[in-house]
């Protein structure tokens, strides 16, 4: 894969999180059957059951500020993203830390999530 | 393969924490020439550079506790390890919040880090 991993993952990251503010059901595309997704240590596997979880996070609109953003590409292919930043829900006025991180895996053209990993960084 | 992802990362960040915080060097072992770490933002790739990044941090002694650990298998290949924790430096009141990320792949019976990124969390 001759694609520059930090070029690919932030285009990923813009993409990512502007619908995960804005239309969490639209993520869906992005993940297949393999897909695994770790919420605060809830696991779940596959694009229908992550979808199900991503659109009943309870909180709707949201905005997601990254602050530092790491690549590598993964030995056995595609990509590993690592996040650090702030997710502030609508209506609030605190801005919470969190860490994720994505294995991006290429098909195609395009890109798919096989690995996702999300965790709020309280006190 | 047939391990346990929770099983064999939680034994691998006991091991691995015990020596961060005791003896880096000693690490070593678990990076290969492909191997890739990550510090703050800073690149580093093969052993004998992630050994000397590691041994060069302005901290000596130090202690790990971490908070949450997530693991994941990965489609591709090893076990997908996900940290969130504290560290604290020798001499120093305070901790640091820290967010870790690794690739672990199996070789033999043991596993090396084929991936490495660190990062603290700030305010």
């Amino acid at each position: 894969m001759a694609q520059d991993p930090e070029q690919v993952g932030k285009a990923f990251l813009e993409y990512y999180y502007n619908l995960f503010g804005s239309n969490r059901a639209a993520l869906s595309s992005l993940y297949q059957d393999q897909s695994m997704f770790t919420f605060e240590g809830n696991k779940c596997q596959g694009a229908a059951a992550i979808t199900a979880k991503l659109t009943s996070l309870p909180f709707n609109q949201c905005k997601i500020t990254p602050g530092s953003m790491d690549f590598q590409p993964s030995i056995s292919g595609g990509i590993l993203v690592f996040v650090t930043g702030h997710v502030q829900a609508e209506g609030e006025s605190n801005a919470l830390k969190f860490s994720q991180v994505f294995h991006l895996m290429p098909v195609g053209t395009s890109f798919v999530v096989t690995n996702d990993m999300f965790r709020l960084n309280y006190g």
